[in-house]
């Protein structure tokens, strides 16, 4: 299976998975989890849930008994979209191609459908047992998510990306930020994935090192493509990051020397894990999303 | 010792917890801690870390071994709070005798400031183990707290106060939001301390039945409070309930008729654990609760 194949795979098992755990609901209560699944069953790349089931898989476990927690990272992913998109934050009208949460639903609604998601997430993550996995490593892969979504992971880095609209980071600052509000997710799904299963040596040293060179890498080319990119294909405004005034990579280093390094740490991602057996689809993985155009 | 104190212990625990479960962080991460901090440490009667810890003892637990799980529900009903009181919500300015979250802090450090203190009350239950609760009964009781505080719990009731901006409910419905909105977080307070000590018998059932009746009379007693009280006592805006135009049991069924069903509620609530041994302090905080003037 080539990696395309294996993604594709994983996002149909992760949008089943959605679905169910965030089954329609009726009355009253409906509303928020309509308000909910609009986001979280849009689609979107399912880059997380891939990530935490296939290092769940290279440690020897079978991948789809991961996917509550696969589920569970990508809805904590799309609460931060939905919160990260109202007006009292960056005040988008689009993403994934659709109106934004709030544009849809209202702004109370989005702000409770994405606090019903991240909520859901644990309820997801702490369910009564899947056959096979551990209580004890279950309650470490699900800390693991919560403190990389947490105040000193991904909200820390959307506390950093507010604060810039006063202050001008420099490169380091905003390399930082990025670290925590996109390198913490990918590391909950990396090591979260090997924590599962109770790894805790190389391939889990391998999963460190991968997520940070490919959360970096991720977070350039999106900066690149905010600039280069096709609204169309890339589903959201382009150039709003210059509209909002935000400080970006480009715009620090410049075009060229943004892909350069975009290709710097993709080798590093490739590195990390050229080791590890049956690491394919992560190194192909890698490289793809270094030349991908949304 | 007797109920005040006792009570008065277990607030002085919570405190004590929140501060180190929410210690402040250097740099520009530590802005939204200092906001979770600013609603997490500003009081309240603590009646969900007691209500959880008083549980736990019950079950024949040390009650400091619940402290974790007893301030992330503190954690939790705080973030509820937060965001209740943004402008796209309740849009209050006054909550515990001080300017809300938003007030202070802006209304996207508050929603972050949220969004980090329910991420942070799963980080703090999952943290690893405190030592003589089993893994099992952690993912339990962790689970038990992520549903009750979900879009079929707290967040459900929530929708359905929204809902209630557009549609005047009757008797029956505002009872449900309310079960859902107050009674689900008290809920998760007496089962979990019952499920942290792996107990699935007659206390627990005790649990339920104490949480169903204590939940609706302490909403029905805030309804009450809303009408009769004191600003300076209450710390929030009086009327606030008829100023937003929201229904209130009070409204229904009028004062009396509410002081009634407080009683009964009250009466219920103590028959619930009287059979259960050494349930004096549930007894006298069910009645205390009742007569409460804040």
């Amino acid at each position: 299976m080539d990696c395309k194949e294996r993604l594709a795979e994983y996002a149909a098992w992760t949008q089943r998975g959605l679905e169910e755990y965030l089954a329609p609901q009726p009355g009253l209560l409906g509303r928020v989890m309509e308000s909910a699944r609009y986001s979280a069953l849009a689609g979107g790349k399912r880059l997380r849930p891939a990530l935490l089931m296939e290092f769940y898989r290279l440690c020897g476990g079978e991948p789809r008994q991961a996917l509550p927690f696969a589920c569970a990272l990508e809805m904590i992913h799309t609460y931060s979209l939905i919160h990260d998109d109202l007006p009292c934050m960056d005040n988008d009208d689009l993403r994934r191609g659709k109106p934004t949460n709030h544009k849809v639903y209202g702004e109370a609604m989005a702000l409770l459908a994405g606090d019903g998601l991240l909520t859901r997430a644990f309820e997801t993550m702490l369910a009564p047992g899947a056959a096979g996995i551990q209580p004890q490593w279950a309650l470490e892969a699900a800390g693991i998510l919560a403190s990389c979504a947490g105040m000193e992971g991904m909200i820390g880095g959307q506390v950093m990306d507010l604060a810039f609209e006063e202050t001008v980071p420099g490169g380091e600052d905003l390399q930082r930020m990025v670290e925590l509000k996109t390198g913490c997710l990918l590391r909950a799904a990396c090591v979260g994935g090997c924590a599962l299963a109770g790894e805790h040596g190389a391939i889990r040293q391998g999963a460190e090192a991968y997520a940070h060179a490919l959360g970096l890498a991720f977070q350039i080319q999106d900066d690149i493509l905010d600039v280069t990119g096709q609204q169309e294909t890339l589903g959201k405004t382009i150039g709003s990051d210059a509209q909002n005034h935000k400080n970006t990579f480009v715009r620090i280093y410049g075009l060229e020397a943004c892909r350069r390094r975009v290709d710097e740490l993709t080798c590093q991602a490739v590195a990390a894990v050229e080791p590890l057996e049956d690491s394919g689809f992560l190194q192909q993985l890698a490289r793809d999303l270094a030349r991908r155009d949304h």
